[in-house]
Formats: C-alpha cells, sequence, structure tokens
C-alpha cells in the first residue's frame, strides 16, 4: 500500500526541522565538548548524534530502502544503544573512549543517511516506514533533551564550569502568583478513559507504546495547585531542616540521600556570597538563587519531590489526575526547548492551572507500568519502553529543553527515583473537591 | 472509656496463642542458631524474638500500663528496628554481633512483657492499648514468617546445610490438575470497592494501614490460572533458555540476575545424582526436584516471575485482580505454617481458583503504593509500611510459612522485586472473559 | 627412624599446656559470644577451637597415625581454613553461618583428637610426625592470640560493649619513664646475620619458614626508642592536628584514613564526661584515656605509625634493627597473654631498651616478604606463610595477648598496612650513632 | 650564585629536545582521542600536556621568574595532579570532563611557558631554578611515557580498537636466542654500594630523591637470565593451566586474578582465526600472537610475573641485583621511545646479559621503600615519589616507551602489583654462582 505524496511530504517537512533543530543546539559546543561523558545517565554529545541517526539507519532504511549503502559496517552495532534484540553492543560507560570514529565522520554519516531519507520519502515510500520515521524523530527528540541534559551535567563536572550560552534569558524578576487549588471532578460514576489507542490509518497521530491502549480508570474528585513549587517554598523546606527529618522521606529516599551526601537540589552549591546562601548552575552559568527564587524548583529526585509534598502537608498528583487536567484544562503554553530559555520560568498566573506543560518535567506518585492491555511494539522496537517498567516513576508534562512539538496530554516520562540530573520538578494535589 | 471485659479477654487468649506459636518454632533451634544472620534481608532469630517483645514494652506498656517497669534501659534502642522518631538505633547489619544480652535474658525480657501484658488485659484497659496489642500480635505474626524465612536462609548458607526439622510432611506423589482460566468480570460499570476502612468501634477488625482506606477502583474483565505455577512448569522455562533470553526479561531483572548469576530459583542447585539434574534445599534438608514437580515454583524474584509470564504468552495480576477473586471466590482453605508442612503443597483441583492463600505469596504486577487518601498511622508506628512505598512490589495471599490466621483478602506484603529469600511464586493472569 | 621417648614426652607436656591454655582463655564466653565475625579480619571463636583441631587431624594425624579415625568426614574440608591445595574450603566470611556443628560437638571433636595426638606421642613416632605438632602448637598459639584480638572486636561491636574480664589489671597510675635513644653499631664492616636455618636434629627449635634461611645483611648504626610510644604522646600528634594534614601520611594512608573516617586509634571513643575528652575500649570494658595515658598507644595502623614518626622527626625501625636489637640486649622480660593484664602496660624504666617483647606489636618499616634463599614448606603447609608475601608490613616483638612462649627474636608477624584490630603500635628510630 | 652561561645553555637545548618530543608523539592523535581517559590509572593526552607545563610553572616560573605573568589563573590548581601541601585539586577520575580549556588553549599555555622558560635560561638564572628545570624535563618524560601507555589503553577500550601508528616496525621474524644463565658475584666481604648521593654542583647529574642516598648492602652471589622472558614461553606457563593453579601464586594476586577474569596478559585476546590462539593489541593495533612469540612478553601484573617466576623454578630478582649487573655490565643498548617501534623487540644475543634496558619495566622482587638515610625533597615537591611508599613493588630499566635519555642505573620505577596496563615484563634470576 502506498501513501498519497502529502504525508511523506509532510513528515519530510519534520524530518528536516527536527534533525536541524538537534545540530542547531550543538552550534556552541566544541568536538571536545562532545566527548564528555560525566555521569552513569549521561552520554556524550557525540554519541547522542550518532545513535539518533543509527535510528534511522537500523530501523528505517536497513529494512525499507532499496539498495540503500549502509555508510560504515560497524556503526551496526557501535551505535546501538539497549536493544539486545539486535545483538551486542558496546557498554554504556565506553561511549567516552568513542574518539574514534571523530565527529567529522558522524556528521558524514549523517549527512549520508539524511539524504537517504530524503530519497525515501520523495519516493513511493511504505506506509511502515513512514510509521518508523516519525518514531524516529520522536527518539530524535528524546535525545536533543538529553543532549541538553547531559551537557549541563558535563559542564557543572568540569571544575571550571563553563556556561553552554552567554545569553542571558532566564527570568529573574517576575513574581509568582500565589497558590491556588483547582478542583477537577469527572462526572459520575467517574469513570474516565486514559491513554490512546492509536488509529492505524492516521500515520501521524504519533503516540509511544506505554501510551496505550485506551482504558478507563475510577477517578475521584481532586485538587491540583495552580503553578509548580518554586524554589523560594522549596528553600523554606530546606530551612525547615528537612534534609534531616526521617520522618518526612521515604525509607528508600532517605538512605540515598544520606549516601549521596544530598543536602539541596542537584546544582545549587553554597554561596557565602549570595544573599541567599545559595548559587545555582545553569546553562548561562552560576546564577544567585536570590534571583531564581520564583522560578520553579528543578533537579529534584522523587524522594525529594515526595519529601517536599509531605512536608506542606500535600501529596503528589497520579499520573492520572495530571492527565485528565491536561485534558481538561487544554492549555496551549509552556516555556519550550525552542524558547531558548533553558531554564524553568516564573509562572505568570491567570485563570486555573499553568504550567503543565513545559518548564519541568513533573514527577507523579505513579510508579511506571504497563496499561491495562499493553503491548510493546513487535521486534527489537518493544524494547524501547516496556523492559523498563520497574522501580521507575512516571514523570508529566515535558521541561524547558523538550522540543515543543513532542508532548502531549498522554505522555509519559519515566526515571529512577533517586535520579536528578533531569530538569525535574513538581505540583502539589490534594484529595476531594474544594 | 474502658472496654468490656470480654474483648480483651478474647485478646489475651490470641496473645498467649501467637506468642506461644513463636517460640514453639523456635523448639528445634540452639541459641548458636538463633545468632546467625545471613543476608541482607535477614536477622537472626534471638533478635525477632527480643523485637516482637520491644514493640509491645513500646507502644503499649510504655504508654498504658500504669506503674510498669521497664526490663533493661538500653533494650529500648538495642531492639527497634527501624523507627526513626524513636532515637538511634543498631545498624541491622549488627544484630549478628549482638552474643549479649544472651538468649536466656532474652527469654526472661519475654517473660517479663507477657506478664505485664496479661496483667494489663486482666485490669480496666484503654481501648488504644488494645488496638496496639491487636497491631503488636499482627506483628509477632509476621516475625514468625520472617523467622522461618531467615532459619531456611541460615541453615542454606551453612556449608553442611542442616535441616530445620525430621519430620516428612513435604508432599511429592500428588499431581497437580490441568491449569484452568478462571473469568471474573465485576458487574457495570466496573466500580469496585477495594482495601477497607477500619469500623473504630470493631478493634479485632485488624487492618494495616496500608490496606486502607476502602476506595474504588474500575475493574475490567479477567481471567486467573485456577492454580500457582509449578515447579515442573518452571523447569519447562528454563529449559527454554529462559535465562539466556534478554526479551523476556525487564532490563533491571536482567541486569540483576547477570551480577547475581541466577540460573534457577533460589535454593535450587545442579545436582547431576537427581534425575532432574536438580535438588532443592527446603526445611527439611534437600529434596530431589524430581519428588517436588507438582508443587508450585517457590523463592522467586519478582523479575523470574514477571519473565515466565511474559515466555507463557499471558502476564502476572494486579493486586486488585487478587483481590476482588479472593473475595468473590471466598476460598476458605490454605496451606499455612500450622499445617507444618513448610512448604508449598500441590494443588488438589476442584472448582474455581485454588491456592490462593498460603503455599507462596503471589507476585502481582502492581508496584507498592498508598491508597487514594491512605495516611500513615499517627507517630513512630506512622513508619511502620508508609516509608517503604517505592522500588517494592505487592504480592498477595500469604504462604506456608505464614500463620492462618494472619491473612485477609486485602491484606498486602510487598517486596523489592529483586528479593528471592520469601516463600514467593506466581499465578498466571489473562485479559477480558472467556 | 624413631625418636626418643624423651622428646616424645616433652612435646606431649607442651601439647596438654598450650591446648589447654586456649581453652581456658574461652572460659568466660558462651556458645553465642563464640558465634560473632565481626570484622573481615576475624573469626568466630567457635571457628577457631575447630580449626586448631582440624590442623592436628589434617597434617598430623591423618598423615601419622595408623588406624586413625577421623571424626567426622565433613570436617576435613568444613575447617580448612586458606590451604588451597588441600580442595575447596568455605568462603571466610561464611564463617559466622556454623551454627551447627554446635558447640558441644566441637568441644567432642577437640577431645577425640587430643586423645589421638596423646596417643601417639606415648607410642612410638615418627620424627616428622613430630615437628608437625610443634608446628601445629605454635599454629594453635597464634590462634589464641586471634581469639583474644577477635573477641575485643565482637565485644566493641555489640551496641552493649560487653567486657571480657571484670578483673582491673590494667596499670593506671605509674609514669612512663622519659624516653631515650639507645645505640646499636655492628662491628666492621657491619655484615650481620639474620633470621634462623634450623638444625634438622632438634625438632623443638622451631622457626617458621618465613624467618628461614639464616642469612647476611649489611646494618649501618642506628639508635633505637628505650621504650614504646605512649598514647599521651600519641595525643599530642592528634592535637597537633596530624589527621587533617596530608604532608604526614603516606598518600595510600591517608586515602584510608579518610575513606574510613579514622581519627584516633581504633578502640578510641570521643567522650565529653572525660577528662582527656577520650574513652578507650579494652577487655575489661571502657577505661577514660586519661587513666590509661602512660600505657603504649595500641590498635594503630601502620599508616598511622608512619605518620607519627613522620611527626615526631623521627622514623620507624626496620625488622633488622629490631631483631639485632633484640639478640644484642637479649631482654627478659614482657607483657603477655599469661600476666591476664589483656592490654599494654607502662614501661618500667632502667637501663637501655624495654618492651621490646610483648604489650604490642611493632610496626617496622619493612614490607614483608621472602629472605634470600627463601623456600616455603613443602606440600599444602607451604601455603602456610609465603602467599601472603606483597603488601603486608612486618611487625616484630608480640604482644600482651601473645603467649609467653610463642616468641623468638627472629619472629616476623606480618599485616596488611591499613589493618588495625590487632594489637599495634610503636617504637621510634633514628640513623647513625649518638 | 649565578650559573655559567654554559650549564643554562646545555638545559635549554634539553629543555627545547624533551618538550618537543612530547608534542612528536603527540602529531597523530586528534583533540577527541586527548579526551580520552580510560581507567583509574590513565589521564587524557590533553592533561598530560597541560600538567607537565603546569609544572614549569608552578616549581620554576612562579618562583624563579621576575615579573612573570601566569597564564590563567585557574590552571595553578585545575593541573594540579596530586600535591596536596598546594591545596584542593580536582579528583583524578574528572579530568575526562576537560573539555574546556579546549586544547588550543593548552597548545598556548604550553607556549607562553616554553617562552618564559626560554627567557629565564636565556638570562642570569638561579642554580635553584636550573635544578627545577632539570627535574621538570625527567618529570616530562615520565608524563611522555605515560601518555604512550595511556593512549595504548585508550585505543584498545575504543570497541574500534584503532591504531596509534600505520608504521610496520614491530619485528616479528627473529629468534630470540637460548637463554642463558649470567653469574655476578660481589668481592668480599660481599657489600656494594647502592643508589646515588648527588653532588650539589653537578645540576645535570640528575637523580630523582628515591634513588638517594648512596648507602651499602650486603648482596650474595646470583645469576641472572640473559634476556627477558619471551611470549611463547609465558604462553608455556599459560598451556600448564597455571592461570588456574593457585599454588604458584600469591594469595593476594590469585583473589585478583580471579576477580578480574585475568587468563592472559593484558592486550592478549583469543582469537580462533590465529594458529596461536591469541591476538595481541598493539600501538600498530591488533598482531597474531605468532608474529610476537619471540618478543618479550609485556602487561604483566607483578603477580603474574611472581607466578611465572614460580612456575619455572627461579624467582624475580631483587632490585639490587639488577642495579648491580646493570653498573657491571654497563650495557649501552635499548629498545627505546625514539626507536619507533613503541613494543618490545627480540633479543639479538651475545655475550652477557641483554635487553637490561628498554623493552619492558622489569619487575624485581622488591617492595617499594625508601633507602636507608632516605629524606624527600623539601616543600610540596618532597610529595613527589616519597609518600608511595607502600603497597609497591620496584621495576627497572625502562621500556619501548621510554625516553632514552631518561634512565640510569639507579632509577627505580615503581607500581602496585596488580597493574598491568603499563609496558612492564620480566627477567629471570636464582641464588648463586654457577
Amino acid at each position: 500500500m502506498l501513501t498519497e505524496p502529502t504525508l511523506a511530504q509532510s513528515i519530510r517537512e519534520r524530518f528536516i526541522a527536527v534533525r536541524g533543530a538537534t545540530m542547531r543546539f550543538m552550534a556552541p559546543l566544541t568536538a571536545e565538548d562532545m566527548m564528555v561523558q560525566s555521569c552513569a545517565e549521561a552520554s556524550p554529545l557525540k554519541w547522542h548524534i550518532a545513535h539518533t541517526t543509527w535510528f534511522f539507519e537500523t530501523f528505517v532504511l536497513s529494512e525499507f530502502a532499496e539498495n540503500y549503502q549502509e555508510f560504515h559496517p560497524d556503526f551496526r552495532w557501535l551505535f546501538n544503544s539497549y536493544y539486545k534484540s539486535l545483538g551486542d553492543m558496546p557498554e554504556k560507560k565506553l561511549r567516552a573512549s568513542f574518539s574514534r570514529p571523530p565527529l567529522d565522520q558522524i556528521l558524514e554519516y549523517r549527512g549520508h543517511v539524511d539524504a537517504a531519507i530524503n530519497n525515501l520519502l520523495t519516493s513511493s515510500v511504505n506506509e511502515e516506514a513512514l510509521r518508523r520515521i516519525v518514531l524516529g524523530l520522536q527518539h530524535e527528540q528524546q535525545h536533543l533533551e538529553l543532549a541538553a541534559t547531559d551537557i549541563k551535567h558535563a559542564f557543572f563536572t568540569n571544575p571550571l564550569h563553563p556556561a553552554y550560552t552567554e545569553r542571558d534569558l532566564i527570568t529573574t524578576e517576575a513574581i509568582a502568583p500565589p497558590l491556588e487549588w483547582i478542583t477537577f471532578s469527572p462526572p459520575a460514576p467517574g469513570v474516565v478513559e486514559f491513554g490512546v489507542t492509536p488509529r492505524a490509518e492516521e500515520v501521524e497521530e504519533f503516540a509511544f507504546d506505554n501510551e496505550t491502549p485506551a482504558h478507563k480508570r475510577f477517578l475521584a474528585p481532586y485538587r491540583l495547585a495552580s503553578r509548580l513549587v518554586t524554589c523560594s517554598e522549596y528553600l523554606a523546606f530546606m530551612d525547615d531542616d528537612a534534609y534531616r527529618r526521617p520522618e518526612l522521606w521515604l525509607s528508600e529516599g532517605w538512605d540515598r540521600m544520606r549516601e549521596e551526601g544530598w543536602e539541596a537540589p542537584l546544582y545549587w552549591r553554597r554561596d557565602t556570597s549570595a544573599s541567599s546562601g545559595w548559587t545555582v548552575f545553569t546553562l548561562e552559568g552560576w546564577r544567585p538563587l536570590e534571583t531564581l527564587s520564583e522560578t520553579p524548583v528543578c533537579h529534584l529526585s522523587f524522594f525529594e519531590a515526595d519529601a517536599f509534598a509531605r512536608w506542606s502537608g500535600h501529596r503528589l498528583p497520579t499520573e492520572f489526575e495530571w492527565e485528565y487536567a491536561a485534558v481538561v484544562a487544554n492549555p496551549a503554553e509552556g516555556n519550550w526547548l525552542e524558547d531558548g530559555i533553558l531554564h524553568p520560568a516564573v509562572a505568570q498566573g491567570g485563570v486555573g492551572v499553568e504550567q503543565l506543560y513545559g518548564d519541568v518535567w513533573e514527577w507523579t506518585q505513579s510508579p511506571y507500568s504497563g496499561y491495562p492491555g499493553y503491548a510493546p511494539l513487535p521486534g527489537a522496537l518493544g524494547e524501547y519502553n516496556g523492559k523498563f517498567m520497574s522501580s521507575q516513576m512516571v514523570l508529566r508534562g515535558g521541561s524547558c529543553v523538550t522540543p515543543e512539538a513532542h508532548i502531549r496530554a498522554t505522555y509519559r516520562n519515566f526515571f529512577a527515583p533517586g535520579t536528578r540530573w533531569q530538569f525535574s520538578g513538581l505540583r502539589l494535589a490534594r484529595d476531594g473537591a474544594e
């Protein structure tokens, strides 16, 4: 079955846009910067550039492009991340040893694959190939976010703490509106449909397998905070000795916190020259905390978000409370990667919930697991999401380093509860209608 | 408010029964046996004897018994397990250094506290004290199960592999009935109440805080296997090379399995003299696997249970699917600690689901978290359950080393997904009505 | 070749004395105490009792006693410590799981072996058998010292910190004499013979293989401190901020010290109720440091001894400087296990060097390696000493928990430089004659 | 005191030569290559370039060059390796995060410092400054060797295994002469002087502090193998099951070998396409072992060298046996870095001992410690050698990646006994004259 040219054309435009966005983000960085792998969660940026290209080569070109010449025989296993069904791959921690192939060759690889995809999209193209390209673009956007996340950590680890950008866009003067509680009350009998079952005929209507299938859940009335928790609110929690009060913490969180010596969010450092006593590392470099007080607190582990919620007398929302609000409130705005701020921004106030999208990934109290009826994609792509469904928590809404077009109400991100290198914060929730 | 004598009397009888059961279990063991702590999950049995006594002294006698003389000033912190609000406690791994106080003194401590509780229960006693005693008995039953679990591991670790008992009660000849699928289909609109909200006036109607409150959930039709998975079924999974096929495993499970070198359930050892090629350690000592083929497989991690389910083409049930079945089917029987077999027994066949209770704890696919509206008990007792609500999975139904009176349909057990020392197995589930 | 009855008789008397000393040391301890293994270096005392018996069974009875009936077939591998040529053995850390065999059975084992050795020694006995028995007695004495060392650590680890003895023998009031420098100046050309080459015909003239063979070394003139370094001298080092001054430490020592949080010798704890600010754990329980100020400092790692020497402007002696002094000065006295103090005692003053023997093992600056021409014993006994000749340092002179008859001028003890659980201290040295 | 121009001039020439050699070695490498840090022992090559420059800035220019402008204020702590007296420094493992400063800036730094040293050396220069420059050049040569060692490991870690050079210089066809025993017998009374006491007035007569002072030792007659042990000899050891025979190994070595899974020297990999069954990674890439059989075996730990010696019935030499032979035999030749082979070469045969210098560092049986009368340099430079004098072994003679001018008979290298990434092999020794 061949698709209409207009669909392929539309996907081709997105392909160009998404692939271009990745390279635009890399512009201020050197080949040396792209070698750094500064924590177990991170990869060198050079690897991200190669791996996203590998994804198109492996899952699209090698299966659907006639006469495709693979760029380099070793790249097929070299840039595999974790797809065990495709064979062995290098250990993740070895990625920092990939000085060869040099960046130049990887850029050539990228050009080679881009041309072949372009070629495919301008000829008669199989519908499954189109689906795979759409998946590859979502994948690319995830890695673009990871690149922003990883280079922040790399520069933080570098004792000189270079800045990614000299631009000065982080809001520092606005005041966040007072926190209000917004009630959500599903109609009787309280059964709501969540997730999505993709319509086979709508190729561009993308969802990851972990968002599927659409299914029913009972949802009791609840309230959500109108905005995210701010740095100054989090500082009050710290000042209330929270990092030394075991009753506020999950047991696993307490142990982790002590083991790693946490006493503030990641990227906060004590600084006696700041009036707040703290300075915060951003992609613009260090900023005194007092200039960021009203911005959403960021780079929290789930354990810290959960402890804050307990301390505040409230709780984290479930991922379904978040999704229902996103569907009902249907907010249009967010602070995205494209805004170029690369840091969460102060809430603006107004009616109802804001900051649902962008700014920071919102930790929910929902462990990451498969929806009723969940089935992973067939073949190696089945390893994309499903095999991570243990000991992780769901986050919702995207962040200030997420590409805008990447997110939707049903989107589920997930991280182990002790990770903090991603742009993660929280919104409070409580039971019942007002 | 004083309670009627009959309630206190009834609780006094349970107190005597439950406390006696603990000591009866210890009868074949020496003071030296009770010193062993053979893995991070386990404690020495001597410690269990002391800690359960400590629980009554700390949460009942010191608060509610007039003129109570504490047995020893150091015992208040020495035998605290993990209640951080009560102050510091010794590290868990140090419990193996408690050669002093000697067992004799701990037995004296136990007598002292038993007498004081008896005294309290035969005088005018506060209702909250009664609640605490009921909680203390549930706590004691949990530790009796842990004692059985821990001594099995201790004897397995001892290179001589002594047996706990010379009795020969483990069923070895019966044949398990064929597996059938039993359909459960909640009436429209599919909203079912789970958990329980305790009635304040019914002191003996006990539930842990993690079973509360009663709350609604949507439940779609599903089918449960009529019995537990057997050793011979599990052997087929192993023989299908399952421990070397990454596509069957959660990523975290695969890594853990490789790291710890799992190739069979815990307590299975290769043995060329057995026709099955395996021998299994039980509380009766080693048994060739072929004599246990039809018994439920036991001492699986969640990762193994989950991989088996995936391999079989089915899935693990949710904890709510289990609970609904337990309520609807209302099964009366189980293989409990009191049966003295101390190993899972072969299913007997019949109509509907069997083995829901006893035999093995059934891993569910439900991560352990708080129910909507969940609130921990006030004070130090709030640390009993709530602080463990991360990175653990729910198990249901009790095991062959659980005291019968301990379990109910709403009971939630929980362990980290990689633990195997407890008596844990699985039952299969699948979507939809037949 | 058969030996004369008088030699066998003499060895039989020593056998009875040495074996009896072990059991006398155990008298105040319970079977539970003998289960504890509180650090990687230590073993449960029950294991020491069994292993020393195993040594006689394995290396004497099974080879030289006609018709010897072994006590239990499993004991041959169960109580092997580290002799790999004899086959596999349990991992050292599992010794704490040996609740079975019970202590009673091990005592029976001991009686069985004692009777068989007695029998052998009262019949015609092979000379090699006698040599092995003499070796076994030296081995037993080493394990008696280890038992004292291990139970001290076990009781220190127990949060109740029980005392081994209620006797009150630790000297607390004497004053150590001022430190003097004693010159040693070997005659020209400075070549001295060290170590010993055993005379085959003198069976009782025992030396471990690591003390052999006699060989020459050049030794330049040097001075030794007249006595050991005291606690008050060590406190001055601590008060001079020594644990925070990297220039005083070997690099490996600095890292180890930081990693393990050392800020004083092992067994010292801060105590604001003591005028010195410190309290010290002994086999008599806690003692305020001010009552021990003049006693030799004890339970130091090599790194601490070395740092102290550097701080003082002097150095540690070589093992040969110690040995030459021991031969020349030929001191007769020492504070030994038999004295029952079980703690280093204050120096008494007088002419020349004192405290060379007993009190504390003296760290030397000599790495532990084989002497020129060194050859291990043949067979499994070759594993006794030789295989540990890397990354360890030599200590000389015995300690307050060494049996008096165990030591000689050529005796070489050895430990890894970071260990502190043994009774180890130091004596200063410097170059040149006065 | 001012020195004569001729001395400064001579040092200036060496400065230019040595600094140039470092940069020549880097020529085939990219900035990305110089980012890799592939094991705990290694550093990125970019760091070596910066650190050797830092050494001159810190120890020469900042103390002795009037009006010297430091290149960058952060570099003073950023490129400090381990001199704690100079203040804090970044953790070693963070060096892989130094994408900034970029290589270009580090080359600029290098140029800046080179110019300043040149300036100093062409003006009136203090004698102590000259000594420091000479020390800095020795330091630079050590880091040049480390750079060769580290890039070999980096390329081995890279899954593509790139070659450093395409040149094909590794000897593969020559046959090593039969091993002969060469006797060395010091004249009576056997007292020989070792080490060196530098003459203050001879600035260029350099020795590290660990080679000082000259001192006497007794040395008994001994024999040395005429050449190094070859790969084919080592293969015989492997084929004799040596990696599975505990009696051949030091206990620490056995444990380390099992823990790390050694079954051959580092850089050997099983390869069924090679007739020998092995292939070996070199700086020229992979070479089948059969083409290297006659070359000296390389990249052994001390434990492997020691086990080989034991297996062969001989032993490792002491460092003094090596030094005496080097002084007496006074060999002139060696396979050095300047030869460009970058791999040990086949022995050529002839009279007496050969390969004493170059090819591979020879493990000795001597633990690394200070000579009698040893005193470290004053100030921060005292940290250069002295603080590593524990748990390391001495190696002698230099290797095929050592600059020729760097070595002398008294030179002592040292590594922990388990390290294998350096070019280390062995020569056999035995007691007595023929």
